[in-house]
């Protein structure tokens, strides 16, 4: 049996979302989840336990970066990524795919592989489908990735189909070298482009080989944002019912909406952390930037609807002194408020499919956060 | 009757150490103490409640760094300081004297005060006795320091008088700028140097004054160990038994012992939280630097004697990953460690005290931590 197993619970009557859930090693998900992202073993700015009091039971780290440091046999070695991290709750790696792709001049890629140079010391490396295997085993994580090639946008078609081929050989060979599925499930990703037959052939590709889980890749990297949901569209028709449905890279709150709208049941994005660091906070009324000088002498929480440890702890004004203190303190209160937030908006949305009112639960959102306002 | 109270518990059979109760507005603290320091209204890298979980009952903020940013105006609007960085316990602050007299050519001393310019954004800004009170009255710290010189070392001995006497005509006017005596206690600062005589003169000066505490300043500033602790012994003497004894700027494990043993009641230091941000650990075996390669695949706690939150939960190996990849986690996990054992160390030193062990725990406490080595 998968080691991951997927229930359709309920779906919705009016769009194609649905409630679900993931059975993991590591406990079950509510689906559709938002999944944190820890790249380097840590959620920046995070202990573990915080994350997990919030709610959230699935996080995703990085294969490229714990490849390269600390190295997967250290992790392999320390009890594998959950005891080295010290979280109980599940984990899904990436492939490292995304990541060396992006090093742009610095790799090359080969059938058998993408040879590359370290971003932190120069060193010359290699990822494959067989080497991104191998180092998430050794980091143990309950969903492991297909090793693929994300290709850009643009992009001419003859450059995404050929790009497309090759990561379907390569996903072929990463089932090959994944035995162990009773550990750890392997999920595939479409890749395609924005080409609606390319996603096509890619999806038949990807399902044939009736993997437990099936991510869309290659979306999300610099597109119209409504070529994205068209391009969405066209692939979650062609991904079956019964597999968990995977949107990479995205986690901005109309994306959510807009994903979950769809049928897609899993998210992850590194947006609430990082916009936390340089000082932004969802809010129930839209972002805010806390560094504005507007919040020199708000007292009031950064938002008065929320229930986080920030909200009830710490007003506008000292969150904007220790940001431009440059504390500390800042990324992790604001970090703290951003996943709250996120966390909690994924369990308003379930709790809305599972009451039938997802729809109205999007259209109050957008009003709220986006006043009416274009989002591209 | 003053907000800050002292009782005095006990006097140590072999030493001149004591234990002794701080009573304040904010809780009673158990002595001799160690004081953490939250220079800009934060304990760089901790939540505030995870040091009151550990048993600390007091902290430090400066006063120069909080009427620079975000001013005393908005800490006072904000409630006060406990409420505007969500800390229930004690706070002493320090007078920003210290502060100003660093910044060196940017600063000017007259008699009316000190004129310097900020290190943020290079405005021109004053502290004198009575602005120094009105901002400490504004951060509604419960223990509020004279604005004092502390002289460099070396330093000859005319300038040390001079500052010394102009110091004693401060503190008289930060006393008659303090009126408010049940909501806040001024603490004098006696100073004079190296220079037994003017000690002497700074004790009596200071002490004549009848305030509800005393603090030596001007140490640890960069003069030998065992001159330090000379003048020390010198300056105890001549303090009265029934008033807490603070000694500014020292936080070392052997510093504290040795002020302790010497009749200290009061320490405060950012040594733990600092060098915490450098990868520096206090253990029961002594210092180590969490970047050193021989902890790459070490699995083990910082400290096997430890029971601190990341003793408790991550390896030596996973902190050496944290530090190699400038995570913030790093910084949280080793203040938290530093701080942990900073406090439990003077817990130690107090139920020594209240049992008549101290020199035996001191014994073997250098034992263990120094090795036997010279501590200079």
């Amino acid at each position: 049996m998968d080691a991951v197993r997927f229930e359709l619970i309920k779906k919705d009557a009016g769009t194609h979302a649905r409630r679900g859930r993931l059975i993991t090693p590591h406990g079950t998900i509510e689906t559709p989840v938002f999944m944190p992202v820890g790249t380097a073993a840590t959620v920046k700015a995070m202990r573990p336990e915080q994350i997990a009091e919030m709610g959230a039971g699935i996080l995703l780290s990085n294969t490229y970066h714990l490849f390269l440091r600390p190295g997967h046999e250290i992790v392999r070695e320390a009890g594998g990524l959950h005891k080295f991290m010290n979280w109980n709750g599940a984990i899904l790696t990436d492939s490292g795919g995304f990541q060396v792709f992006s090093l742009g001049a610095l790799r090359k890629i080969t059938e058998e592989g993408v040879s590359f140079r370290s971003h932190i010391d120069g060193s010359k490396r290699m990822l494959s489908p067989e080497i991104s295997m191998e180092v998430q085993h050794a980091l143990g994580s309950d969903i492991i990735m297909a090793f693929d090639e994300c290709a850009p946008y643009p992009a001419d078609r003859r450059y995404v189909q050929n790009s497309m081929a090759r990561t379907h050989r390569w996903l072929a060979r990463c089932k090959a070298a994944h035995t162990d599925t009773e550990r750890q499930s392997l999920f595939g990703i479409m890749q395609g482009g924005t080409y609606a037959d390319l996603r096509a052939e890619s999806a038949k590709a990807v399902t044939d080989l009736e993997l437990p889980g099936y991510a869309i890749g290659g979306l999300s990297v610099g597109e119209p944002k409504l070529l994205m949901y068209e391009i969405m569209d066209g692939c979650v028709e062609l991904l079956p019912q019964e597999k968990p449905r995977y949107l990479m890279g995205v986690g901005s709150p109309d994306c959510l909406f807009e994903g979950v709208e769809r049928g897609i049941d899993m998210f992850d994005c590194v947006l609430p952390t990082r916009i936390a660091r340089n000082g932004a906070a969802m809010t129930s009324q839209g972002q805010l930037n806390i560094k504005n000088a507007r919040f020199e002498r708000d007292f009031g929480p950064l938002d008065p609807n929320c229930g986080c440890y920030t909200c009830r702890n710490y007003s506008r004004a000292y969150l904007r002194h220790l940001f431009k203190c440059d504390e500390i303190l800042s990324s992790m209160l604001l970090t703290t408020h951003n996943l709250y937030f996120l966390i909690k908006l994924m369990e308003r949305m379930r709790r809305a499919l599972d009451e039938g009112t997802f729809s109205a639960l999007k259209k109050q959102f957008f009003a709220d956060y986006y006043h009416g306002e274009e989002i591209s």
